[in-house]
């Protein structure tokens, strides 16, 4: 890896969510590693929580009627939109050459971003370093430090400046 | 943070060590972070070992003499050149329009670079995954891990390619 890189061509996964922290890793992004001299390829990921699934013992089963499971459904389909929504406009305040795309998960965070970067095999991936809540991050380690430890590529972590 | 950079001043610290990683996560930087465009102080961080203190009842004054401890204080400055020997062929490679500045500091790894990206505040701090002993890196978690979560600013975590 060491000596000058000559290949102008870079593919970036950003992972992002509802949080504030993930705009703002899209920002420092678009600011820092996309250059005006270079091709990017920008995907955004955003990962739904798993589908709701149950067996015919589950007491889910008794809880949510296949109308609430739709509504469910629905509503993350629409929050999927609107963080990409939300992207696409932080996106277009930057004069930048990039091509960008959307890459919509399910499941597990962690997981579907790890499985995301070695599929695509990105140079760098950029998250927040939160998102998906504080009582799991406490247990679990959070999405992001998860992600460091697993992916091969680069990692960029950013924390919201209201965290400082 | 959303919206338009507008200020092209950059400072970013790189933490440097004996490691190839830490050349990755230099030529990572200047590959990715560091544009033609931007006025860039590039702040090479060397952490040495702390030195050896003891008491008089300590066992080591009667392991270690005065002329071992100079000998080896002389081994960690001549260590620290040679890092940033090496740190400097890496970034002479690349034609960038950097300021480049040398900061050595003194113990232990992370609280060192978590205090100075605390002094200097720079827009992003990036280093490699591991330094400074697997045993270490198993018992408390990777240098890199624990200053992302300590320091405020953006971090990026570079891996060496045989990590693969």
């Amino acid at each position: 890896m060491e000596g000058a890189s000559v290949d102008n061509k870079h593919k970036i996964v950003v992972a992002v969510d509802e949080s504030e922290e993930s705009m703002d890793a899209l920002s420092w992004c678009l600011s820092n590693i996309i250059s005006h001299n270079s091709t990017t390829t920008l995907v955004l990921l955003y990962v739904k929580p798993p589908p709701i699934i149950y067996s015919s013992l589950d007491i889910s089963a008794h809880i949510f009627s296949a109308d609430v499971i739709v509504a469910m459904e629905k509503y993350g389909a629409d929050l999927a939109n609107k963080v990409m929504q939300r992207a696409e406009a932080v996106f277009r305040n930057f004069n930048k050459n990039v091509n960008v795309e959307r890459v919509i998960g399910s499941g597990e965070a962690q997981d579907v971003i790890c499985n995301t970067v070695e599929k695509l095999r990105p140079d760098t991936l950029v998250m927040g370093s939160h998102g998906y809540g504080f009582l799991k991050r406490a247990l679990l380690g959070s999405v992001s430090e998860n992600c460091a430890k697993r992916v091969k590529c680069p990692v960029v972590i950013v924390k919201h400046p209201r965290d400082e």
